[in-house]
């Protein structure tokens, strides 16, 4: 069972430009649950409403409403929309959002075609399961999915690459012509040059992406240009997106395969594989050349690599030099009244009821934890160890900006509760792209901030921590809103991986919020006891 | 996985006396759905708002948000309550609800002592894949139940009965001790009289209840005494619930059986089975005798009997003589845009976003159709064959009572979409009791009325049409408010089979409605657009 849009699963395409004014009514068909739309890498200048996170910036849309969202597209880019309440996102709730440049405008590389490939993960069980077995007592987790998705369509108790390994452990997929699970079929013109458009909206897996025979080139990453960059394969996190340029420069007359592999996991799920078609070679022929293999999943340094790589284009505005305030989060594996869950410095996060962009703006302090959360963790915390106590707190405060400054954040990732693991966690910030300052091994030292990158560090909107390392970020408080910053693995960011941001309160008190996203909690009691008081 | 409350599945029992006002607190701890608690069996008189049918009479309850209910316990009985949105009572959303006679009152019989048993049935599909299923095209039927429980306990790939049964085809269970599955034990000491409360919340069974060698009495049925009826076994459909009276007569030094069998379906689901241990017999002794063997299913003679067989106690107010308005309501099998549903005179009930309360208290029009649905349906229709035309219509109008008025209802039945099939349908009214007047067979006709029972009709919250027949009620509609009128298997309720009665339009318009229920749909909206006026 997967959630879908308009009848369709992955939901539609949403194609716009640059400037347009986005206008999405979201009609809640569900029966008995809530739903909400996050319109990943939009900035949501001004619409902090229309960013689709519950408890954040809305109520949950209930069954049988109908709540708008309007925003302006900001950026072109390669983007996507889904689901951000519960674990609905990983039960098939997104579909591509791409944004082209505005009329008379071009693009800064050119190329004759293009395609879109979202990439998921697919779990038969329920997701509701899922959540349950994640908060039970004992912990029941998720494990590894059952299929990878591209645009979809996965296979499952068969292999399209098994054509090619006599000792692959799942047969080979029979297919008579018409299947749902059959691949996409990418058909390009001999010689022509294709612009890949590559998102992932995985609940878990962290995935290498390559074309068999065809190198690609880097040239989009979270809707921000980066230098050109030969690759052979990319490594795409949760909540990222990639546009690469590749030419259909082998010899005609056979196919090849675009895989995609999980990475920075032992991996127990097949490949997903779309098929690249030289036209006019028929659909049909299996290509002579097995599917790329995917990377080792523990070779960091290669991941690392690639990282690093990625550049920002020239003509992307640069960092500032120096940052007005540091947030260091620690990020760890931690107990609360024995349940499994994630903290950042010591705190997991749990939502609150009332959305926190209403309870700012009209200033109702029960709503959540007016003590924000702590800047950063002890001296004596050793992130190269279990937690010396493995329980935690769990929490609803926010870090509150102050508009206009510059900020800094360490993400730093530490031991989980198992001796010696530690994983990748890919972080997304709403409202914001940041710049990616570095990347560094155990612990953030003062000294770590002479190796940042200032001149060519990407803009991004997501970004990894890798096992035992930090990731720097800088970016600008120049957002008014509320903005979740969290994991995108969705059972972690559902066991707490995440915190919130509180931009420019002041200017939250001046805004007009639409009351429609607001019927909740201690914002629905404030309409209703206003109603009970003109009517006395 | 079950809904539970309060860590439990079934939900608390809840006990309290006649005259208490009840206040009941749900919060809801769901990840994304909403949830509302219906107390069947209650009448809600001067709190329609706290009947717990979502869209009628309340908004759901978001997930994080508490509403509160309060009622008054307004006659002694067997109750039972469960949520009352999309299908989460199928999914375990249930408890019993017991209702004491006042302090220095008694109950018109003696017992030592009670129990009791509310049951259900359950599969093992999510609740939400069956209403997925339900909707679909192709229809996807639920099928018959895994498991037919007792407070919540039933047995799966293995039957407990089978130890008696060489032909069994299923298993004997190997109880170790522990078990969550285990049977029920009820404890009784020789030669006392207990009474037995049993309750059935099913989601599709028909129940058949016997005690192995031991008679019973039936005392009660939905919250009324009935004359005291001697019985082997009682039938009871989902919604209703019956006090019986039993004396443990037999040898002591053995344990007898409880069973619990399915009836009006082809059963494909073994008995729910408890125990009836004689103190001091070890509750391990497994009884010498088999359990109480189910009637044959369509042995609906044997049904129709025992229905008539149950009659008001004396004291119990009779009917009024005559009917001011009498309401016809044909259940048929229907399609909509090739969809499988269920139709009340050609409409399939689709309950819409504001609740109707909220909508006639604040005179919102647009909120569902004013026009009332059809008081009867077409002379012409033949109830024996299938539709000559299968498509049918959705709706939300409701039938609008006059205050005071006496009302009565003709249920009645027809051929399904196959030829020769018709099924028994329990119908459940909120808000009242109604007496059941007579029961018969094919149409409906003016001269059946004189058949009536007005000296001895019992009075009921639920009660059955038979295959191919009718069944007459009776009530007086003296309880303003919006009450669903439903067939209580759930993915009927779930395909449009019930209407909705508005009744003294009024009384509701002058009534101070909770606010806290009306949250959603127009009336949310009404409450924002309150603020705004307010603020600007």
């Amino acid at each position: 069972m997967v959630m879908g849009i308009n009848g369709k699963f992955p939901g539609p395409t949403i194609r716009v430009k640059v400037g347009d004014i986005v206008r999405v009514d979201v009609t809640n068909k569900l029966n008995t649950e809530g739903v909400v739309i996050h319109w990943h890498g939009i900035k949501q200048r001004e619409t902090p409403w229309s960013d689709g996170t519950a408890s954040i910036s809305q109520c949950a849309i209930a069954p049988g409403e109908t709540f708008t969202y309007r925003f302006t597209a900001d950026k072109a880019g390669t983007y996507f929309y889904h689901g951000h309440y519960g674990m609905q996102r990983s039960a098939g709730l997104y579909g591509s959002l791409i944004v082209d440049v505005a009329d008379g405008e071009k693009e800064p590389f050119e190329y004759d075609g293009e395609f879109c490939l979202l990439l998921s993960d697919y779990w038969h069980q329920n997701v509701h399961q899922q959540e349950v077995g994640l908060s039970s007592l004992p912990f029941r987790w998720i494990n590894e999915s059952q299929s990878l998705l591209m645009n979809g369509r996965g296979q499952y108790n068969c292999s399209l690459a098994s054509r090619y390994n006599e000792s692959a452990t799942l047969p080979q997929c029979e297919i008579r012509g018409g299947e749902q699970w059959a691949p996409n079929v990418l058909s390009v013109f001999p010689n022509r040059t294709y612009r890949l458009r590559i998102a992932s909206t995985t609940s878990l897996a962290s995935l290498n992406l390559a074309i068999g025979n065809h190198k690609m080139y880097v040239v989009e990453a979270d809707g921000n240009y980066v230098n050109r960059t030969e690759v052979t394969d990319i490594d795409i996190y949760s909540g990222e997106s990639y546009s690469v340029l590749f030419t259909a420069d082998q010899i005609p007359y056979d196919n090849f395969w675009i895989s995609a592999g999980v990475r920075a996991r032992l991996p127990q799920t097949p490949q997903a594989l779309a098929l690249l078609n030289y036209i006019p070679t028929p659909e049909s022929k299996f290509p002579l050349s097995p599917p790329p293999v995917t990377p080792r999943w523990d070779d960091y340094g290669r991941s690392k690599s690639f990282a690093l790589n990625i550049t920002a284009a020239a003509g992307t505005p640069r960092p500032p030099k120096s940052h007005e305030r540091r947030i260091v989060l620690l990020s760890t594996q931690n107990k609360f009244n024995g349940h499994s869950v994630w903290a950042i410095n010591n705190v997991s996060l749990s939502l609150p009821v009332t959305p926190y962009l209403g309870a700012i703006r009209y200033d109702i302090k029960d709503a959540y934890d007016q003590t924000p959360p702590p800047e950063n963790f002890p001296d004596w915390y050793n992130v190269s160890a279990p937690p010396a106590n493995p329980n935690t707190n769990v929490g609803d405060g926010a870090y509150v900006l102050v508009n206009g400054t510059t900020v800094d954040i360490i993400l730093q990732n530490a031991n989980m509760l198992e001796p010696g693991a530690s994983e990748v966690h890919p972080w997304h910030m709403h409202g914001h792209d940041f710049w990616v300052l570095g990347y560094g091994e155990g612990r953030f030292a003062e000294e770590d901030e002479k190796r940042f990158n200032l001149t060519t560090a990407p803009l991004k909107n997501t970004a990894v921590i890798f096992p035992f390392g930090w990731t720097a970020l800088r970016f600008v408080a120049d957002n008014p809103g509320v903005w979740a910053f969290h994991c995108h693995i969705e059972p972690h960011l559902h066991m707490g991986m995440g915190v919130v941001i509180a931009e420019g309160l002041d200017q939250i008190r001046a805004m007009n919020v639409s009351r429609d996203a607001l019927s909740c909690g201690l914002t629905g009691k404030m309409f209703a006891a206003e109603d009970a008081r003109r009517r006395n």
